[in-house]
């Protein structure tokens, strides 16, 4: 028996036998052809049929978004055009499987070339030629592994693709080596309720294919060749989490009752559902990029309108909490993102595209003024990437000129924590983005994995920034929230709370732990905890503190 | 008379006539050819003449570095591919302008796709042909303007291609419209000792060519049109002020007597002369890139340790504060950075690709230990990007092991100001970076135009976390020192010693400028200083409230 220890997310336990993702395949060789071209192009033809049949059964299968996602790589392995470009590189004296490989990559080169949605396939091809040459070598396709029993996942780390493809149902846990609170498989796991543990260090050394493992999200373990005993007693905590899960559902708060609201994140109207069944008592965040992503313009006030109405009409009595346009960095938008930008994580992104195409803001403030006299919600409207009080006093104003109640600020760039004293003086209200507040705060990218370990929440130089903004915010009376993955942690939840936070908002499905877990310490003790979090010299360090005052 | 206000650059001061910069060329239309194809053909043919007769010109009157860049222009104007490629432009129906535009086009595509030194110089091609097509169009040719007589230079902003060509004798001062302190309008003002004010807001509008103007960097100012009476005034204050600039060299203090060493900024052993000259105490900063930008390889323990020596022999007795490998980010390089990164700022840079090639770090510790042993030079060395005190406790472990013994931390992300109580028990001392500092805590992006106004190290956020980092230094007893930009700037030094900064590193030729300023304040003061600028809501008003101090 031997215990792995990670970064858990959520609460929740299993125990099943190991499921390995297999690694990714090494490219092939430049081994010239040793074989008749005649032969190895019907070998390589066979391969691309299987594939194709593969994926074909598999979308059958799957159904729904993953179905198309399956159907159109099947169709991409048949594409007669690949198998002429593989003919001339064989008669090149190209080998069968570099041949392919070569192939797709100038296939993919092409879609590439071509941008928009053809470009957005180009990633997937990678998948198709992995399978193809996986055939022809005669090792297991990569990706994600099926199995007719339930299973704890173990993978290096697992990308976007791999997740539309997972069997859900079969899926007890995800445990990865790689990867932070952040990551993919991070988001996947709070989304679909599944417990996790990634960054093991060691684990793909230690864990084999039908290893049984008892997987603690909330101690961040993973447990290889558990005894009986050991899993029985996982398998009775399992029960007695999940009807913690599925108690009834109450008002986010404290053990001596002090109120948390729990919120949720909310991507578009059709969120809204979920929401309101997971018990959230209002929304924390709403994005409003949905409306503009796919658009070469701005949409108009009236289709705002329309829409934002749309999403307030579902909560009457509630508070719901937009986020004007959020474009920039990773999410570029043709008319108002238009230079290139070096880094564009620290480029015109948020308030400050907005300022720069003023118009556009205008809009939507204007939209969104309208759905809040149209509907018995209560809007809050706050803005991306507010670095001082100056950029608040703008959109606060702005905001203010065109009918809106409550205007505040998210709080991302460092910077607006170390002037929280100003800010909370000019905004109604101030919510917390920690994933983008942590990424500046140790200038560590959120989607490079290379500086994965920099990017964590609870490194201490972020939980101190977010007690300054707490601080501020209980002595001015403004409201200080939180809506960034952090808050989907329920041992960080709690800390949060300590730290002078008055609300949490996350995605629907991680209420129901976080709420559990509140209910397990009074205001003084989460208070304590952040105390000796505060102090603690790492990301690491602080989690220990953490549970080691929960164990306490 | 009319005043204008701006960032200045230094503490200058200059009164002579305006010379404006032209503004680029508009692109041509798209009008079709009118004009029969043969005759455009020589009219293209001897504007690109003209414009190469032009370049060499100038190129044999400027000598050095300046000359190659003129005579490879003159060469790329003479390129006798280009004159086919708008023939057969304008046989397709191109007018000579558009012709000529897309012809240098291809041919700047075509040096772009080959990468590396060509690919360098493909932005030269522009400024090629700008010229050509001015001339084709008969206006004056965009770049730097030339004159008999002294001048103030009046642009939009200075590129680093125009600062090759300044005519540095006869050019008084620079004002530009955009760009702010750590521009290359302001680099350049700083390393020659040009007076300078940049980010003045309705510049163009306001000043013509020939107009007399007063440009004052230490106020900020540029007064246009002048009485006689002021000019004189200014005369008079600018020999003030250059007497005081050349004043016999004293070591850097305050007015109380209080010392503030004043170090430079070096960047190879060859600066090591002008270091001296400008009287600097020592080196605040020495960076060790240049050993290994242009080489494939990290360079050989030998090789570190004869370059390393020759500069620290040139400071017997001396700090000289070294800094290791900064790779990543603007700085690539391919034995380090192999991997492609969206945001190469907050990528792996600094003491994270080190830690990760942790044998090149050991090997550029051992030849700075060897180099320290062999001279008589007190050696100090730093880590970049420095994040929190584990990170520096890696760092000094390794330092001591490898034989250094003085061994710390440049504190550019602000996570390390937020921790500064751990960092400064873990350091022997902390340098500040405030360039990076500020990228990171304003989330703006250091070499991007559209975020300039947030890039500015006088933002009370930046200034609170150097307060935090002196604050903590001065408990612990660890000097806090800054060698970023802000150091040269003078009224900012005042304010950094009031913050708790111990030293200030900058580059040699402002040295003389701060010296002069710290002798004009006592500890008191600046610590007085300090404290308004800290309430300050923004940058501007922190320029304000200091200079207020400083007037009144």
């Amino acid at each position: 028996m031997s215990a792995l220890a990670g970064v858990g997310v959520g609460r929740g336990i299993a125990a099943a036998k190991v499921l390995r993702m297999p690694e990714p395949l090494a490219p092939p060789s430049d081994e010239p052809l040793a074989a008749a071209p005649d032969a190895e192009h019907a070998r390589v033809q066979e391969a691309l049929q299987h594939v194709a049949d593969e994926l074909n059964a598999r979308a059958a299968a799957a159904g729904g978004e993953a179905q198309q996602v399956l159907e159109a790589a099947a169709l991409m392995a048949q594409d007669p055009a690949i198998l002429d470009d593989v003919r001339s590189r064989l008669e090149g004296g190209a080998n069968a499987e570099r041949a392919t490989w070569d192939a797709y990559a100038a296939f993919r080169e092409m879609l590439t070339a071509m941008g928009g949605y053809m470009g957005e396939r180009a990633t997937d091809l990678d998948d198709v030629a992995q399978r193809v040459v996986a055939r022809l070598r005669g090792v297991p396709a990569p990706g994600v592994p099926v199995s007719d029993e339930p299973f704890i996942l173990v993978a290096r780390d697992l990308a976007p693709a791999d997740t539309a493809t997972l069997d859900l149902e079969r899926t007890l846990a995800l445990v990865t080596q790689e990867g932070g609170p952040t990551s993919h498989t991070a988001i996947l796991a709070r989304s679909k309720s599944l417990p996790a543990v990634v960054g093991v260090v060691g684990l793909l050394d230690a864990a084999a294919d039908g290893q049984r493992a008892i997987v603690d999200a909330r101690a961040g373990t993973v447990e290889l060749d558990p005894d009986d005993a050991s899993v029985d007693a996982a398998l009775a905590e399992r029960e007695a989490r999940l009807a913690a899960a599925s108690a009834p559902i109450t008002e986010g708060a404290l053990a001596d009752g002090t109120k948390v609201p729990l919120l949720a994140n909310v991507g578009s109207p059709k969120d809204a559902a979920a929401a309101v069944a997971a018990g959230a008592e209002g929304v924390g965040l709403f994005r409003t990029e949905f409306l503009f992503l796919d658009a070469s313009a701005a949409p108009s006030v009236e289709q705002q309108t329309a829409s934002y109405t749309e999403l307030l009409q579902a909560f009457p009595g509630k508070k719901v909490v937009a986020r004007v346009l959020d474009a920039g960095a990773d999410k570029p938008l043709s008319f108002l993102n238009d230079a290139h930008e070096e880094n564009p994580a620290l480029g015109l992104r948020g308030i400050r595209a907005l300022r720069a195409n003023e118009a556009i803001l205008r809009d939507q403030l204007t939209a969104l003024a309208n759905a809040d006299a149209a509907t018995e919600a209560e809007l809050w409207v706050m803005a991306p990437m507010i670095a001082d009080v100056e950029e608040a006093e703008y959109f606060v104003a702005l905001g203010r000129e065109l009918g809106l109640k409550v205007v505040g600020a998210m709080a991302e760039v460092p910077s607006i924590a170390v002037v929280a004293d100003q800010v909370v003086e000019a905004c109604d209200f101030v919510s917390i983005g920690t994933n983008d507040l942590t990424q500046y705060t140790l200038a560590a990218d959120r989607q490079l994995g290379s500086v994965a370990a920099l990017q964590d929440p609870w490194h201490p130089a972020v939980l101190r920034l977010v007690k300054m903004l707490g601080d501020a915010g209980a002595r001015a009376g403004t409201p200080v929230g939180v809506c960034g993955e952090a808050a989907a942690d329920p041992a960080l939840a709690v800390v949060l709370v300590g730290l002078g936070v008055t609300t949490l908002s996350m995605s629907a499905s991680a209420i129901a732990d976080v709420r559990a877990e509140l209910l397990t310490v009074t205001l003084d003790e989460a208070r304590a905890r952040a105390e000796r979090v505060l102090a603690a010299r790492s990301a690491a360090e602080a989690r220990q503190l953490a549970a080691a005052v929960s164990a306490g």
